[in-house]
């Protein structure tokens, strides 16, 4: 299936000069959205993860259901404040500032092997914080997973000790 | 299934004299997560509903897997200026102060049948808002299915003139 038309390219948004690519469209179209989420599973189901884990908030949307479809666990990674339970933090830097991202501490063990979901890398700074969180959990990071891959950025760079998956390789220049 | 014993309950979160009922343990456990999953897809399909609408961001948790594991479209509710093409804004008052959610105006048509899942029904403000996007949209709301209905609240009142689905019917005081 040609996914890309599926993927609406917003030219000048959020900034002008960049064109956001928006994967909700894929997500509408029950027959693309299906698709998508196969195809992530039978990659989790072949390096062998137990357990997805995704940044809020567009990451729920594409890697929970490879969990629910595939009977793995799923495991949101969200902002200070957002999870009840005992959590563990990792901040890093964005372009101007920084960020935290935290998970819940009894939500990973050591035997877990973990696939990170999300639509897009970009810079890579999110993927590479989840990263570290399953680490400092003592579980392993078995892969990362995207709808998208950017080519313009550098986070292939960024994530280039772990095994990366994307269903498109795109670029957001005009 | 017991779907309770995954449900965490945390005192006095976010405030003092409130239980919090956190159901990320049924997302972590693969056979709550895809058990609950079924149950809310078996009820999409009982009532005919072609679309399934949520809420951020735990509703996009629970209600995308639904969608993707039953080949239907998943739309996304958001606060505004998260969505990048045309949506529609519907207001609600909150407890203090209120809230803004959109929706992409080219999401649902006339002919949709749409069902809303979010994880926890409280005092139904922000699943009535949902509703009245749809309906701005022309299309129908056939149902509102959620993890856990919370008793003590009058989020059934809210809304009376749907028909509501849960997994669960608990209560929030200690």
């Amino acid at each position: 299936m040609d996914l890309e038309q599926y993927v609406a390219k917003i030219p000048n948004f959020p900034k002008k000069g960049i064109v956001f690519l928006d994967i909700t469209p894929i997500l509408e179209n029950k027959d693309a959205f299906s698709y998508a989420t196969k195809e992530i599973l039978n990659y989790a189901k072949k390096i062998g993860a137990n357990k997805i884990i995704s940044p809020e908030a567009r990451g729920f949307m594409v890697g929970s259901p490879v969990a629910a479809m595939g009977n793995l666990g799923f495991i949101p990674v969200r902002k200070p404040g957002k999870l009840p339970r005992e959590t563990i933090s990792e901040e890093y830097d964005l372009e101007y500032g920084s960020n935290i991202l935290s998970i819940h501490k009894d939500a990973i063990n050591k035997d877990d092997k973990v696939l990170i979901v999300d639509d897009l890398l970009a810079t890579g700074g999110t993927v590479k914080a989840c990263a570290k969180l399953v680490e400092k959990l003592g579980a392993k990071v078995v892969g990362c997973a995207f709808y998208i891959v950017l080519t313009d950025l550098n986070g292939l760079e960024v994530l280039k000790d772990y095994n990366i998956y994307s269903l498109m390789q795109l670029s957001e220049k005009i």
